[in-house]
């Protein structure tokens, strides 16, 4: 078994893990990353695919905002289609600031090719990873690659390895958890297709909620709320196509996205996660690993990218200075972010999606809450806070 | 059976059907209004405090405002209470209007006075009254008093006889219904007490729901939330005001009402309904008689007034011009405002009540809510704008 010892040992390379290690390298502290899949696959990787604005910001000072500022989509407002009507809600107008439509993967790559140009130490393929003595002051991170155990002893180690990595179950029996399933998914689609509208268009419609998202000029990425039970194979091309067309009505008339080629399907349930605290000893979870949002909030990686910039000043802090109060206090700091966009996830899903429960009273109640969101302009600004952060 | 014929044949003398007597009455129309219960009944029945913006104007501009611009309290603000502090929403510097704490029950009192000085047909304890052939050109009224029947024959009817009245009934089966029942009650009492603050206070407390409000400088009115379950005798003075002071504590510790001696309590189920359409034939339907709100939102009488001066419009434009339109789009009119009201009511209900079956989860992200509503100005502004009205 080779020992190596570092000050950061960071789990899992999505955004959270890569620009925490950016970060501290930065501010001159050495990590080493470790992820358990190769880096074509963690590339690959579709998933969000909206910055906002505080989170642009901090890729801007971090020095890996280039080719966002340069590709992404600088999205000024959104639309709520219900009822057959359209409602653009001018977010920008409102809040003087705006979101960039930039996939996680792209910024995943970015992220990859400046830590690899900066000789940073990115471990790719290592399979899982376990964490030990986290209540100790020397904690450590082990994986196992061809037979060969490998031991990273750090000063502290930041899980951001998702729902399903090393993290959570390192956090004990301290973990408290507070979770919420949405009783439906969303089948996701990548097509080759030019975008129909410049702006994202969340429908709700009486068969379901649908989006219409793009990636690009000529990606198109959309969704349909399904139940939880259906799988890939009940949605032919066909079939999701003219469904779309169906929840994205206008005037009673269908309104088609145009088609392309489907590339890429997915299927994702609806969930909301928080685990309390997000530290144990000398462990810190960041993004997935410490919390979930649904997506209509379009908010878990920003929220990734909030606790990675947190925690890398607080390391920094600690550090350089033996300043405890920002590690000590992280939990507490990061809450207050995660559980906003908590709030502002789940009252987007309830507004805009069907439940089968739901009576009629509960139906026009939620007319009534869009009608009051695009008729109020402090309704709507209300909206676009939570949305560009 | 004595038959008479007047224009209008209006049932119950609550808000709605005496302000639609006498604002008729304003435009030169006849009605005869017929009240179950008798005067002294209707006038100290305590129901609803708060007169928003649009419908003080109203009452203002039909003349009948002169007592409650003297004695009602203009209220700016009001008070969200949660996590053991205390927040104020700027409601007249957020919206540049106000509200006025003005008992309901005062108002009846004006509006009888009034059209009892205007010589208007108001007749108290009728008992129960049906309404007949509203299909037809000749729509009547029969109440029976001594054993003797009478027959008003009028060309309209408008039912402003609540939830229990004649009305609902009378629209047979083209009424559809929408309903949610909360599974709580407010427990409401009338003090003889200064009241401690000058604004309501709106607390969600971990063990439910409590409102501080007044009717007068010597007048307090509070409310618990308390199960559906519950029975006044389970609630003596003393432990009505200990629970008080734990639900609208500060700071961890237990903040008293000015106590005072308690001279009427009741009991209310928590409820929404709206039976659409609001008319049928020669029949219309305003206030409760067409619909419920929880109490929360302070909307019941705000919606009643807002029903009748539609009404009361629409009525002399048919009954003077000749012109349809007015009563044809009264429903979908009076229901634009009944479902925002509904919509608002379930809103702030939601927020503000402990529900049995909600997680750790639910409770969170009520709290992340209130800090939204209490941390933006958007936010309060929105709430601000349907609390006015």
């Amino acid at each position: 078994m080779t020992t190596e010892r570092t000050s950061v040992a960071i789990l899992g390379a999505g955004p959270a893990g890569l620009l925490l290690s950016h970060l501290l390298h930065l501010n001159g502290i050495a990590s080493i990353l470790v992820e358990a899949r190769d880096r074509e696959y963690v590339q690959a990787r579709v998933r969000a695919g909206v910055v906002e604005h505080g989170a642009a910001d901090i890729l801007r000072q971090a020095g890996v905002g280039e080719r966002m500022d340069r590709e992404g989509l600088p999205h000024g407002g959104i639309e709520l289609r219900f009822d057959g009507a359209g409602h653009r809600i001018a977010m920008s107008e409102l809040t003087g600031r705006h979101i960039t439509v930039y996939g996680q993967q792209e910024i995943v790559h970015d992220l990859a090719e400046r830590r690899i140009a900066d000789g940073g130490d990115v471990r790719f393929a290592c399979g899982p990873a376990a964490i030990h003595d986290v209540d100790s002051g020397e904690p450590s991170v082990t994986y196992t690659v061809d037979g060969a155990e490998h031991r990273i002893v750090a000063d502290f180690v930041v899980a951001c390895d998702g729902a399903h990595g090393a993290g959570r179950p390192a956090m004990g029996e301290t973990l408290k958890t507070f979770e919420k399933v949405y009783p439906f998914a969303w089948l996701g689609i990548l097509a080759h297709a030019a975008p129909r509208v410049d702006e994202l268009v969340y429908a709700n419609h009486e068969r379901g909620f649908a989006l219409y998202s793009m990636r690009s000029h000529e990606v198109t990425r959309l969704y349909l709320q399904v139940p939880s039970t259906d799988r890939l194979e009940d949605w032919s091309d066909e079939r999701i196509w003219d469904e779309l067309a169906v929840r994205f009505s206008l005037d009673g008339e269908p309104w088609e996205p145009t088609r392309g080629e489907i590339f890429e399907r997915s299927l994702a349930p609806l969930r909301s996660y928080v685990g309390e605290p997000m530290q144990r000893g000398r462990l810190f979870l960041a993004g997935d690993a410490a919390h979930t949002v649904p997506p209509t909030g379009a908010k878990g990686m920003n929220l990734a990218i909030r606790d990675v910039d947190l925690l890398a000043r607080a390391l920094t802090e600690q550090l350089r200075h033996g300043a405890e109060e920002g590690l000590r206090t992280y939990t507490d700091r990061a809450l207050r972010a995660v559980w906003r966009a908590e709030y502002f996830s789940w009252w987007m899903t309830t507004m805009l999606h069907r439940f089968d429960g739901d009576s009629g009273f509960d139906r026009r109640v939620q007319t009534a809450q869009l009608r009051s969101v695009v008729g109020s302009e402090a309704h709507a600004t209300a909206l676009s806070e939570n949305y560009v952060g």
